[in-house]
């Protein structure tokens, strides 16, 4: 039994200074966690008891699977990601050391390798296989931006798990044995998640799915459609309209424009001319310095509708692991800053590819590559050829895709979870082989598996509070009733920890609050912590009658102190 | 039911290049742990298990106790260890990093720092206190020499707990409830330990104790006399013989001892002129180098019986947090090496300190700081004056003590929990006050104490194994029944499957070997893995016969099939 006189618990009155969402206002308000220092936090009893909810769901789903739980260290030598590339491919994201005799380690963000090298190291026949290995380990990132609590931290709680199969089929049965766990884990812990096709990011690997809880606050946008598809924005593919014939527009011709460096004041010009031109209309070159792990850069430049900004982390996700930052564009030789455009005169040599919205055989107003001069009719496959085609917009509400039929939708989420077919690239990387059916050996193919078990907490409380606190789910709540005694006298005390044994003897577990201050507090209390379930002995126990109370409804009742103990094991056993 | 057919498990017939210790060799060859870096170790399925089981017999004996479970990261910023000193003085036992921002981080090796902020952040009152916190987290030590798997690693599993009171009674009394749940622990695990006196290393702190696992193995030398005083040997006063009058000894006189630079060669020269002198009756004084954390160094001289050696280790704990070393003594000014004295002509300025077996009004045959010569009757308080007294020599069985009465024994132990009075050391750093009884401020008096929960494992199956394998206590066995299915016919996995599914139903955890493959290799199997009852399904199922074997003892006895069940659970049950 936990009693609120002696639990390691201060609640806060006022929201902490740097809590921006929800749920890290009232973890931290609540008791449940507290920050060391930016994206790591201690947790307090209450907390550590959630924590544990979460991962016994977690355990409880991945071994009813059949995965077995393994437990890999937290340090880890440089070597296996040296082999792979991560060691570098992961640039400041990965936490890198030193030990005394000068070593080199790193606080591991995930096991693809060592699980890799763990395998080749025990198995060797296509007997062995399949085998599904899980861990629930401390993970470390060095994240650029950790924000909300423990919503996004350096160091957290994750399950990972990967498969090793011999074959494609096996692969596919292995992905689709832990996103069928997956979605029994979530339903349990009470989440609300979107299942949403997503790219891989520094994993490697093909088909993937993201598990995202719903969220406003959440830092991932997934785009659907009615039709039931739903994609990370990364992974959208935009529908453009269709392609026509590059020799049915005029010929292109150079204007003077003075003084038209934006799209603003060239789309300004035109209407001042009694053109009806809009932004929409003209192609935006955008320059971008691309910079690979190992630090080399080289410049990009990128064609868009006028009427759009670049999303450069969805950019980011297609030209991974190297990153993408605005150039200089004066630094590039041969570009015009405001006046460049793909056609003729656009430095030979400099990489030019055009988002999916520009299409073969669309025309466009763009720069001249002069100052003050733009092109009209300058026209995708007879202008200019791009290198290549990528999403480079930021989706809107309304566009189209390629994955489904009808206008997106555009949401927000929490990435709670991941599920990869990674495919040879680890077991190339390390020779895991097996001796295969037909004598030979076989190359083994891999699935990586995550869940953020921290992270699923502060997703939980995101999901599922009001204006007055925390409400937690059965599942993962850290008692299943608050016992409240309120008052004065001594009798409210008596009665409430009789009731709290009892409860506690049927299997429940309970917090009771026997503090015996002043009612206001012990239910500002209540409701701040969240615990699914009241009982309040208070002023009516005079008339033999407690009140059960239900957190997320705040609905109350009054029973009889003898009726107590059955109904609150009824209202807690659903 | 864990079944052998897919369980992750390889077990090797052969033990691994690097085992030094029983433990190490079987853990590995059981496939309980691999190797990742020195010190650094995979838990393989059924390691995980009896780490879990370990962790849970401490999570219950402190909650039972009444300490509070938290979690605090184990990736730490510099601050607070700056403000305690301990970021220097852990020196390179403490692995330490960069973030990307190029803030200073470290791997934390004990918590003391957080554990007061957050008190002192949450609680205000005496009526707060005490409180008792725990947490069972991974924890960091860049160990020079990691050695015995997991045993003495360089990332592994501790319980730290820490208590806070108000008053030096209070501290006993959090002292002695930790003292008594760890005797609790330490025998539910099934470990053989005592305890014993301990100096508190680079904690700080006053008294304190050790719990050593028995085993010959051990890191840790321990002494303990008839009447039952025991003491880490690094915190042990050996008692010297009786003080005597320094004015009883005829004076010190220089004697020509030429080519004598050695206690062997001093002590031949005399035996060569029909003297009776032994090594014994020589002072040798031992130069050494103290090197500060902060990496300052100083000269100290220790003369000790010339029949002794100095025991570093034992020195080092005394002049904790600085380490020692032997000294180049050619580099000390005035120092003749082979023929140092600390009387007349021992160089004014440099620190001269004895052991504790080198007494007030003892006469010694002793270096005359001259080449080739020395001096005998050279008194201690007369012709020369300690500037102190140390702990220096290798004690000894037989030496006697200050601690407890009667001949020294010397045994070895694996330190498991170390149980530590710190005092306001880390209340004084923080400012760790509450309001007292009084209205008040009163400083906080703080507790540590420690179980390592990885190395209970390996000090586990130290203290419990034979020459076959492994023999599990039946608190942290992985299983509580191994099943075995031996012979060609599918009769004996048909009924092996339906007693172990029965054994489950019976609540028992069942390890079935349903591999179907060489009963020699089976048999081995059972023997190295160490489940303590093992139940065999064999030849004899044609009588209707099974076979129940205890593996501590190795005997056996036959049983009709139908009454495996029943006596399986109530040897299991005792």
């Amino acid at each position: 039994m936990l009693r609120m006189s002696t639990l390691f618990l201060r609640t806060l009155r006022e929201d902490p200074a740097d809590a921006e969402v929800p749920s890290h206002r009232l973890l931290v308000r609540a008791g449940y966690v507290r920050r060391v220092a930016p994206g790591i936090y201690s947790w307090l009893p209450l907390g550590v008891r959630v924590l544990d909810r979460v991962a016994q769901v977690v355990r409880e789903e991945m071994d009813a699977m059949g995965a077995q739980e393994v437990s890999f260290p937290a340090l880890i030598p440089r070597e296996p990601y040296e082999v792979t590339g991560r060691w570098t491919e992961y640039g400041d994201g990965l936490f890198r050391l030193k030990d005394r005799k000068g070593g080199d380690y790193l606080l591991g963000p995930t096991h693809e390798e060592l699980f890799t090298l763990l395998v080749k190291g025990e198995y060797s026949s296509y007997k062995d296989l399949p085998v599904w290995l899980y861990q629930v380990q401390t993970k470390y990132r060095d994240e650029a931006r950790p924000r909300a609590g423990v919503l996004r931290g350096r160091e957290f709680l994750m399950k990972d798990s990967y498969s090793f199969d011999v074959d494609d089929e096996g692969l596919e049965r292995s992905y689709q044995a832990h996103r069928a766990a997956y979605v029994r884990i979530f339903d349990r812990l009470g989440l609300d998640v979107r299942i949403v096709q997503a790219t891989s990011g520094a994993m490697g690997g093909s088909a993937s799915e993201e598990f995202l809880a719903v969220a406003e606050t959440g830092e991932d946008t997934f785009v659907s459609t009615p039709d039931g598809y739903a994609a990370n924005v990364e992974k959208v593919q935009l529908r453009g309209p269709a392609e026509g014939d590059p020799a049915a527009h005029p010929p292109a011709e150079v204007l003077d424009t003075p003084d038209t460096p934006t799209i603003a004041t060239l789309v300004a010009h035109f209407r001042g001319l009694g053109m009806d031109v809009g932004p929409e209309h003209t192609l935006k070159n955008v320059v971008l310095t691309l910079t690979q792990p190992d630090g080399s850069t080289s410049t990009l430049v990128v064609g868009v509708p006028g009427d759009r900004e670049v999303d450069l982390k969805r950019l980011e996700a297609q030209v991974a692991p190297a990153t993408v930052a605005p150039a200089e564009v004066e630094q590039v030789p041969g570009l015009v800053k405001g006046y460049i455009g793909p056609q003729e005169g656009f430095p030979a040599g400099l990489r030019y590819v055009v988002d999916e919205l520009v299409v073969r055989g669309s025309a466009w107003i763009t720069g001249a590559n002069a100052p003050g001069r733009h092109a009209r009719y300058v026209v995708c496959g007879r202008d200019f050829e791009p290198a290549g085609t990528v999403g480079a917009v930021e989706v809107r509400e309304g566009d189209l895709c390629t994955g489904g039929e009808g206008p997106i939708s555009l949401e927000r989420g929490i990435e709670m979870g991941h599920v990869f077919q990674l495919g040879r690239k680890y077991a190339d990387a390390f020779g895991l082989d097996v001796l295969g059916r037909e004598g030979k050996p076989v190359r083994v193919t891999m699935g990586s598996y995550g869940i953020g078990i921290s992270r699923a907490v502060a997703a939980i409380a995101e999901q599922s509070h009001d204006d007055k606190g925390l409400v937690w789910p059965r599942g993962v709540a850290p008692a299943d009733v608050h016992v409240l005694a309120v008052g004065k006298g001594d009798e409210q005390k008596v009665v409430a920890l009789r009731l709290s044994e009892e409860l506690e003897a049927r299997g429940l577990r309970v917090l009771l609050d026997d503090r015996g201050g002043s009612p206001g507090v012990a239910f500002k209390d209540y409701e701040l912590l969240g615990i699914p379930t009241g009982l309040v002995c208070g002023k009516s126990l005079a008339d033999g009658l407690v009140e059960l109370r239900d957190r997320r409804s705040g609905s109350s009742r009054t029973l009889a102190v003898e009726e107590a103990v059955d109904a609150v094991v009824a209202e807690v056993r659903g």
